[in-house]
């Protein structure tokens, strides 16, 4: 059995888009549990854009920054390897909001939740059954609260979050318009999730070229926006809004690197002229719904009903590559981190 | 009895903040009201800041722009001198959208409602026991829900709508902050109608100083706001709102003469990670809440408890310049017009 695990650590606060520069990877021994312990195996990591905010020191937010010199945290699936708790034991895979950035760790279970590896393959629960795609899900079913025959927008629509997010529109029978920033990404959006249109949002110069293209779509205006980019897909979507609209703001990845915090829309008005609703909101508000979410999604994944990407980058030496891959476009899907095999 | 009428015509759209110049006075013959019409002498005429979106061609909004050389319209006060409809007979007083920029109408009494000259004087069913007091209302009751032992934040603090938050806050047991243009207007908000805390905006250069003056009276961050002007008030706002905040955007002076359009608040993302709800509307939305409003405030203003300023300008061709003062931040309290004197 290894003796010794990878970790990384946070070297400097990232300056706009961060760089794989930023982080270093150090060794430490692993510890053996101790009572009522369990020592986990790092199997999938995630990286996922809100972990950009934790990386701006002194942000208010609704979870504290990181600390340089210190090993990173954030969601993994993990296996039980040695010791055990009351409620796990050696071989029980576990999903949680710990245990990325680091090969091996000890827990006392707080905050991990069995997962299944026969329902799904195990990095699904780091995408589309984890935290991805209970925010779309949370988002829909409190924010949006789509009817039938309505038609819903939303940006990043080819992400972790947006593909989930399109797939539910569309079983709540609206229309669905998605954008993405590839043709190739715009194509899978239609041809295999279902989408009524997908847009290549680097066609569009401005916010208004966009929203001319959505009235296209939907002359009545849209109905629901799930926001996950900011920039001109806001304003487009605010200007494309109809009366009584209601838009969940899930992410502003556009401008999370924007030292000098970027403008907003300039057309903010709308939303008095309109009635609309805006809601900003993370899945953690809403926790206790997991299990209902989980009930309606989960046998769709299994049943191939609801479909998903993923984009793997083998080994912890890739994380911090895979992070700042989040922030350049590059990847299709869930982005994840193969720490370990899934079986050992 | 007078046998011609002036009306106020809009001469051509503005371009950026509005000037007595766009406006024009025309004199009509008045007509004889028939079977079922009552004839309409104006006592007072309203202006507001939501005509100024009126004024913008192809704006799509929740009331149509108003057409070039055609009487503008807009709220009055008004008496029956002539004919009856089946609800109004001559001396009757009536509220409603219609009537204004004008001395005398016909009407079939459609969206008019009889006001008592005896619980309030005239103009207060333009302003307090009106439109913006009902707007301030239903603003709070549908969106802000504030609690008791909360922090309130109002824009505007001195205009027609703000003053009425701002009171109708400190009655749901807030501690309330507001905004106003001038240290007079903000000594009117402490001494007389209770505020806690009033600023003078023009004390502060940009939104981090404002939000900085925030968190001084409310350290754990504002939990509502009710905006009424955007600009650095929105943006401080944005800085200083607590976690779980609501936002009734029911206004942004600020703005409305922007021809480019001026960028909203660099600082959205916190609508995010605070779980902020942000909602635009326009009391029309709410109306049939309209005699709730009126069983709490009117007696409220009846006894006192609940204060209120106008503005007044007199004599109808005052009305252009009345309206345009509303952009230069001249009036407390609700701009009004005599245009004709209560009883004649």
């Amino acid at each position: 059995m290894a003796t010794q695990s990878r970790e990384i650590h946070l070297k400097a606060y990232p300056q706009g888009a961060p760089t794989p520069e930023i982080f270093e990877t150090k060794t430490v021994d692993i510890v053996d549990p101790g009572e009522g312990q369990a020592l986990m195996r790092t199997v999938w990591m995630s990286v996922d854009p809100y972990m950009r905010g934790r990386m701006t020191p002194g942000i208010k937010s609704y979870i504290p920054p990181f600390q340089l010199g210190e090993t990173l945290d954030g969601g993994a699936v993990a296996q039980v390897i040695a010791g055990g708790t009351k409620d796990l034991k050696v071989g029980d895979y576990v999903v949680g909001f710990t245990g990325g950035w680091r090969e091996y760790w000890l827990t006392d279970g707080e905050g991990l939740t069995k997962v299944d590896p026969n329902l799904a393959p195990l990095s699904a629960y780091l995408g589309v059954l984890g935290m991805p795609g209970f925010t779309a899900w949370a988002g829909i079913e409190n924010i949006l609260k789509p009817k039938e025959g309505e038609t819903m927008f939303v940006s990043g629509a080819a992400g972790a979050v947006g593909s989930l997010v399109g797939q539910i529109g569309k079983m709540r029978g609206c229309k669905v318009i998605g954008t993405a920033g590839s043709d190739e990404k715009c194509a899978w959006l239609t041809d295999e999730l279902g989408f009524d249109v997908a847009l290549n949002y680097k066609n569009f110069e401005t916010s208004d070229d966009l929203a001319r293209e959505l009235y296209k779509h939907a002359p009545k205006g849209i109905d629901t926006y799930f926001e996950n980019v900011g920039g001109i897909m806001l304003e487009a979507a605010l200007s494309a809004i109809a009366f009584g609209g209601r838009i969940a703001l899930c992410g502003l990845i556009a401008v999370y690197n924007d030292q000098r915090r970027a403008p907003g829309p300039n057309n903010m008005a709308n939303l008095i002229g309109r009635g609309v609703l805006m809601r900003g909101f993370i899945m953690s508000e809403y926790i206790d719904q997991m299990p209902k979410f989980f009930a309606e999604i989960a046998p769709a994944v299994a049943s191939g009903e609801v479909k998903f990407k993923e984009t793997v980058y083998e080994g912890l030496e890739k994380a911090p590559d895979a992070f700042a891959g989040l922030f350049r476009g590059e990847n299709t899907g869930k982005a994840v981190v193969r720490v370990s095999p899934d079986t050992v």
